[in-house]
């Protein structure tokens, strides 16, 4: 038996949004669901203790930081990522791909896999889809990315066929190379860029192979907000109906509800703990960027309708003061409020689907948020 | 009544350690204590929870660093610094004395008061005792200090005896400038440098003045430790023993114990936040710099005697990983560690006053430390 399975609760009869729930070795997932992002086995400056409070239910980690530092060896020695960073829920892990075609001039594409560069030291690494699976074993997360390539944006469609191509057979290379599928579920991912009858074609070849989940890559790659959901709108119907469909590196609240709309289970993004650190949140009124000077004397908390720690306890002045003289403890609580803002805009948007007004809901965000449409 | 009251409950039979309470506005705080140092209203990377979870009773708060961000306006604005920055217990701040004197070239001594650029944006000030109480008012603490010179070390014999003249003088008009008495303590602070006929001379004349509290400065500035312990010693008989005494800016665990021994009640410092966002802590068996290769693959905890949720939940190989990657989650973990480790020192050290064997824990300690005294 796979180590991961998907069970369909229902479908907003208002919309194609689905509820859901997916078994994992450690522990039940209910998605929709937002997955923090922990690139080097730590969810940037959050404790596990906090992400249960905020009640984070999976992170996600990466496989290319990892193997870095402090080495795949070394988290396999201390137990696995769970032990190693004292995480005992689930997990899921990239398969490195996607840093590892971000660095550019860096790497080189053959058949065999990727030569790069460290973005460290510059020192030489070799990346195959049976390297990638090897990390990802010693890792030991519960759900575990194939090695793809994520076509940039813009590419010209050639590009983008051999790519997905060349992704199909990798997919193969992974599943053969796969050690551990009893504890750990192998995820492909669906390329194509913004091509509709490549990702036809990437779907209808991914989908013939039998794997416990799958996910639409090589979105949120710099195009258009209305044309990734276009893309992904034509994507998600070839998709399964008794497996979660994860859309990798997706992470605004508007994007996450769209994706929701269009069949999609599980998201990520590192956007919420990033755009902390440098002082802008998610509020149920929009973004505040809290650096700006009208907070400097703005005694009211960050979100008047938000019940996180951040929100009961401190002031939009004194979040400010922080942010402005970059201490830590700024990082630490604008990152817990955004992050517990997405968690919780998917546990809304459960609850719309189960009472069949999603549209309903995400309309209603949208307004008071402050998107136009 | 002062608002700052000290309970001598005993001395030390094989020593002059004390042990005593002091009462404040927000709450009793037992003695000896080391004080956690929230420089711009926060513990570097620390919760207030997390400080209440550690057992620290009071923090110590930078008037010079309010003073330029926020503005102490703002603070007053907010309610004072308890509220503004959510911790309940007492406070203490200084009198942004010694920040102002660090700035060398930058400021100018004179009668009056300083005047001395920003660091931050070369702004020009002006700041005089009048001026340092009036801030000090505005920000709120429990226990306020005189805005005194510290002398720097070496320093020639006549700069410090005008010195700590001026201090006397700036005293005076501290206690006038005080505008709430019933609300904050006001401690006059014994200078002389390392001269000892000057340290008897600056705590006649300050002791002449009825406060709540008296503290040694210009200690723990760059002279030989042994030269900082005996002029200690030469001081701290002087100091009524109804009166907190308080050792400024004194954090490493020997230089606690030997203050306490000499009849010291409160010391703080930057050092084991500071050395913990370097990646050195604090444990039973000496300082451990966790950067070191020799951690890669040591998957035991910090210490292995401590209780604090850093060592229990995560191994040296993780923190290592941390540090090395300037994960913010290392500084977080490693500074609630050594404040863990002095508070809880100093709460050993209480019990050991109160079993009449402190000097007899003090050489136990120093032996398993690694001190060779």
């Amino acid at each position: 038996m796979s180590a991961i399975r998907y069970e369909l609760i229902k479908t907003c009869k208002e919309s194609g949004a689905r509820l859901g729930r997916i078994h994992t070795p450690h522990g039940t997932i209910d998605t929709p669901i937002f997955m923090p992002v922990g690139t080097l086995a730590t969810v940037k400056s959050i404790l596990p203790e906090e992400l249960h409070t905020m009640k984070a239910q999976i992170i996600l980690s990466n496989t290319y930081h990892l193997y870095m530092r402090p080495g795949h060896d070394i988290v396999e020695q201390a137990g696995g990522l769970h032990k190693f960073m004292n995480w005992n829920k689930p997990i899921l892990t990239d398969s490195g791909g996607f840093q590892v075609f971000s660095l550019g001039p860096l790497r080189k594409i053959t058949e065999e896999g990727v030569q790069f560069r460290s973005h460290l030291d510059g020192s030489k690494h070799f990346i195959s889809p049976e390297k990638a699976i090897e990390i990802e074993n010693a890792l030991g997360a519960d759900i575990i990315m194939a090695f793809d390539e994520c076509a940039p944006y813009p590419a010209d469609r050639m590009y983008v066929k051999d790519s997905l191509e060349r992704t199909t057979r990798w997919l193969e290379r992974c599943i053969k190379a796969h050690k551990k599928p009893q504890e750990q579920g192998l995820f492909g991912i669906i390329q194509g860029g913004m091509y509709k009858d490549l990702r036809k074609q990437s779907a209808q070849e991914i989908l013939q192979y039998d794997l416990p989940g799958y996910a639409v890559g090589g979105l949120s790659v710099g195009e258009p907000k209305e044309m990734m959901y276009d893309v992904l709108e034509y994507t998600t119907p070839f998709m399964p109906k008794d497996k979660p469909r994860y859309l990798m590196g997706v992470g605004s609240p508007d994007d996450l509800l769209e994706a929701v709309l269009r069949g999609i289970d599980m998201c990520d993004c590192v956007l919420p703990t990033r755009i902390a650190r440098n002082g802008t949140v998610f509020t149920s009124q929009g973004k505040v960027v809290i650096r700006n000077a009208t907070y400097a004397r703005d005694f009211s908390p960050l979100d008047p309708e938000c019940d996180c720690p951040t929100c009961k306890n401190y002031s939009r002045a004194y979040l400010r003061h922080l942010v402005k003289c970059n201490e830590i403890l700024g990082a630490r609580l604008l990152s817990y409020h955004n992050l517990h803002f997405l968690i919780k805009l998917m546990e809304d948007a459960r609850q719309a689907i189960m009472d069949d007004r999603f549209l309903t809901f995400k309309k209603e965000f949208f307004k008071k948020y402050g998107y136009t449409k």
